[in-house]
């Protein structure tokens, strides 16, 4: 792992840390390129429950790196958009939740990647903006994350404008899961990562892969998919010890990540 | 209908009452095809205008009968799923909108059965979770309606970290349509219930079909099928007969239930 | 333009007024042509760069106008639900963002209105409803753009009972994006639309067309349209001057509309 991204695991929770703080956490062409790897190898290991995605200096991350995108011709742009897209796809595709940890600013391929993310926990400081339409290049790969994440009105106000939000305003509208004092962001992440590693990985990574399966199928389309992941995940030795353990008012044990 | 479900009609009002308060409301296979067989049932008088779905007991439903669900093979969690699944759709194919009655706790299959529901009233005090990663069994079926009820990262703050929410939380979220005191839940719900219960049945019926038919359509291609929905509901009787009242300053006097 | 609708344009901002103040803004057959073939004519100029759509009176529509709606056969109720479907279409085809500046009621196809508009901002005393089912015409058609702007929930409470909701629960369920005091209606909306009308045309009109091209695809199809839309947009002129002008840390100036 290069300089821009900084990987630490401890206790199955992995910390994936965009070291960009010059730069205002810019998601340059080499970092969103070393994120993907780095969540891509995560996503291979086992041993691994959850992930959280944070940023060093003042902000989170304000997009692109726009020195990238200035004057590149439509080749290079195509690059830098493709790779911005599989980092995304990265995010849902793999094993774990991801939870981004966010602080300061989001704006732009920072804000798709908090909207891309399956949780979001915000300092209550943040701020959120897809204001790429002041400066010519409307937020459209953003849109797709954000106009999923939030009702209609209110990505069309953040991308037509450009204006922020604040982070209660985007735990109100869905975009981040979780608000808490700037002081306890530490702590909060901490604890909500520990509880989902906690868990058996089994099923939450079984259960992560299916919300995305079912998200856009018709109703009874996504029920059919969804009652045949229940039945196979109800026979799995993780579910039958959870329920007796449940039953037995005990602490269950979970299986080695080789189910 | 056997001891496990209650219906009482009045006044056009079905009331449907799960009846299992020494299992929390259990869902098991036998509460779950009896539920289905009344609202089956209920599905083809037209003398019923509303559903009432409420639970006896401390809790609305914790859920499936885990002690069904505990070593079961395949065929038998099969089963529990695809009645549970059956259950979800007969409540929205029925002609009658259901109205969820939610007290005390609301969680797995009976946070489904909420989210499912065309509209929710719960008391204040009531909590609504998906904690089925708890416990080794991702709460897959009811995420289906889960997450076409409330946004994503709402969804998945549930269904990860299995904590509950309050009701207020939910109305928030979309997940039920009101919140009341505890002590005004009985007088709410028949309010709501006879509110739609004088409605035109006729009318009522078209328009909740006429929803879930629409919602997962292309907009060009749902407004084709709905404007054709509304013209054949304008030259109903009951219409014609309501733009008159209307008109007229007089209260509408509606067709039997055979147009 | 004859007497149901008045355009005049400042500053490159249409102002597109229904004109219907005795009928509560209703939406008669004419008032829907008129507007849109108002909303065409202006989807073709290059000089207007967003549009603001008001309305005189007391409210802002009550809909559809029901003295055409009585007695008609149905060849003619196809008329105008065909005729709404259109406008509804056109206002979210052209390539202007559309504002709705609410007042009043909003109700049945003037609560469509408002849900279709890309931006909504309502004065605080501004009320909402589909109350169709009230008059046995239950609002199958504003349904569409309800059910794709709120949760589903809101929107079949909305539906199912015909009571309205104030301003701010609207905004909190998304059906509009901004809640001002009565008094500062003209202003906000004034602010709003010169805001977006400051941006690039050019940037807007390919990001309002991107918003809904990408709506309902799966998530990977999504990107692979948006992440083409955006490397278009990233070499045209406007972005590149914009981009230019950021790091340079000036004003940009835009191309004319051209592009």
């Amino acid at each position: 792992m290069s300089e821009l991204v900084e990987v630490s695991v401890h206790d199955a929770i992995a910390t994936v840390t965009l070291c960009n703080p010059g730069k205002m956490g810019a998601l340059s062409v080499a970092a969103m390129q070393q994120l993907n790897a780095a969540m891509t190898e995560i996503g291979k290991r086992q041993d691994i429950h959850v992930v959280v995605l944070a940023s060093q200096g003042k902000v989170f991350s304000a997009g692109h790196d726009l020195s990238e995108v200035r004057g590149a011709d439509e080749t290079q742009q195509r690059q830098i958009f493709e790779t911005c897209t599989e980092l995304m796809l990265t995010l849902q595709r793999i094993a774990q939740p991801v939870i981004a940890k966010v602080h300061g600013l989001a704006t732009a391929a920072g804000c798709q990647l908090v909207a891309t993310c399956d949780l979001a926990v915000a300092s209550q400081s943040a701020r959120f903006a897809t204001p790429g339409v002041r400066i010519g290049l409307f937020c459209s790969t953003p849109m797709v994350a954000l106009s999923r994440a939030v009702p209609q009105k209110v990505a069309m106000r953040m991308l037509l404008t450009g204006d922020p939000i604040t982070a209660d305003e985007a735990a109100a509208a869905g975009l981040v899961s979780d608000v808490v004092p700037d002081d306890e962001l530490d702590e909060a992440v901490s604890t909500l990562a520990t509880r989902v590693a906690h868990a058996s990985a089994a099923t939450v990574s079984l259960g992560k892969r299916a919300f995305y399966d079912q998200l856009n199928l018709p109703v009874a389309e996504a029920y059919e998919k969804m009652s045949e992941v229940m039945t196979r995940n109800a026979v799995m030795p993780d579910a039958q010890e959870g329920i007796g353990a449940f039953l037995e008012k005990r602490d269950p044990v979970w299986q080695h990540h080789d189910q």
